[in-house]
């Protein structure tokens, strides 16, 4: 119960970010609700597919719902008042706990339809990731793969160490909590500290 | 068979807005038909594999090679003729038929897999858009979603509209041609008149 | 199991030309190790995904992970090397390779599962260039589809003398390496050689 609230919490944050990054001078409600329920159930949609097992949403509609909603609600709040920079980075935050769920939740769905530790990963990846990359692209942005933000990172390493810990103590569920709490306060700290890659991690000039 | 001659002009028709949307200076009968393709086939490709049914042009590949022929057709034409701003209003006309026929369809298709009002409403707006998204990513012009012009609104009323009206009048045709006719003209109305979403709807200035 | 390394060969070449198309100032290993991973299974993946089969990397992560590998390694070695245009030219000599394979082994794991000419071709052409339109579409450039460049040619030529050797043939291996050297000397020289598709070939100026 307290996973699918969760859940659902992740589609009302994802949602929310893709309508935040969409929303032009001109644009539509209708438009931007698609662009928001892309964002939100758009990873998901391709990890169901690849891993070839019924799509989430398609079994429960809820998820849609939920996200056409806030997508509605969060347009009608943006043309009555103005969101400050500072609230999209309150959002951020959230964005960070939404992203967390879904690279956990995808880890084990994976790995419960006996799949191995590297399938999960790209899974998780996949589905941390996968909206917020269709919602760059529909958006005509740069996309989260090719902008400096430090978004994969934690991810793949929250992820990674869930993999670990689950392995090392099974039947435990403190693993699960302790990564999805990694991996949003690595997030986290990267918006509020505007962390980036490491230097050697990066690449330094332009390709000759 | 009216409704296989009627899904096979819908591919003629998505096509050569593919080919009309992404013809310029310089690019080749390949990759124009190749976009034709895509923009005709794509939503319900993404319907199928979502709903996870055998895709429809795997089945019967009449769908693509009837996209092809006419991708190249009209390649040819755009060689020897010039087509005249008011001949792209025509197609879009044309379009608005198409589109009809791919919302409706898909709402029939879902619904006759067991599915739910919600998921039908959903294929019918991915299946009715789908295709001309990719079309716009894949050819680098803003996409649908995007921008002002009214083409979900039509797609998802007339849906929301046969979904009613077919519940309220089980077993009877004309649910199905009213629909039709009601995204198809309002589709249209919307080309003519140059119809826009009321402001109230839309976005009226850039965020902070 | 010359097949199986052919087939990891590929994986390593087409990781790099998305690295080495998305490698810019500022951009992170990790960033261009997911767009090489996806340029390298991007294609199949969408196969898979349309045939209704089990994906083939799901099936055998060697696939990701030696993209991984690959990709990383390139990632390092442009930090510390500067590759000169020379050197680019000779990876897309192997993108050819790479390219041939996997337009046949799609043919061929096609009509395995029973569908017809068609289909295969379609599949062929799909596997060959899907990864490297996603990899052009996430980069922010102009993909394979509407540039000039000569790729889905020798694709297409190639898999449809493919297909008509093979039939014509059945029973006989010459036809599959023929097709492949078919198609990667006539990619290799439309680089060596500039070649472009004829001129009646290509629109030759804006639409009106």
């Amino acid at each position: 119960m307290i996973v699918y609230i969760l859940g659902l919490g992740a589609m009302v944050i994802f949602s929310s970010t893709g309508v935040l990054g969409a929303v032009r001078k001109d644009r539509d409600v209708l438009g931007l609700m698609i662009l928001g329920v892309i964002t939100a159930v758009g990873g998901g949609t391709m990890r169901d597919v690849i891993l070839g097992v019924p799509v989430f949403w398609v079994q429960d509609m809820n998820y849609v719902i939920v996200s056409c909603v806030s997508s509605i609600a969060l347009f009608f709040l943006l043309k009555i008042a103005s969101i400050k920079a500072a609230r999209y980075k309150l959002l951020l935050y959230f964005d960070a706990i939404g992203m967390a769920y879904f690279c956990i939740q995808a880890f084990d769905k994976t790995t419960g339809l006996g799949h191995g530790f590297s399938v999960a990963l790209v899974m998780a990846l996949l589905t941390g990731m996968g909206g917020g990359v269709m919602r760059d692209v529909l958006s005509g942005r740069p996309n989260l793969l090719i902008t400096r933000e430090l978004y994969a990172s934690p991810a793949l390493l929250g992820s990674l160490l869930y993999g670990i810990f689950n392995s090392l103590y099974p039947g435990t569920q403190w693993p699960k909590f302790a990564s999805m709490a990694f991996i949003a306060l690595f997030r986290i700290a990267a918006v509020y500290f505007n962390l980036q890659m490491p230097l050697w991690l990066v690449n330094r000039r332009d390709p000759d």
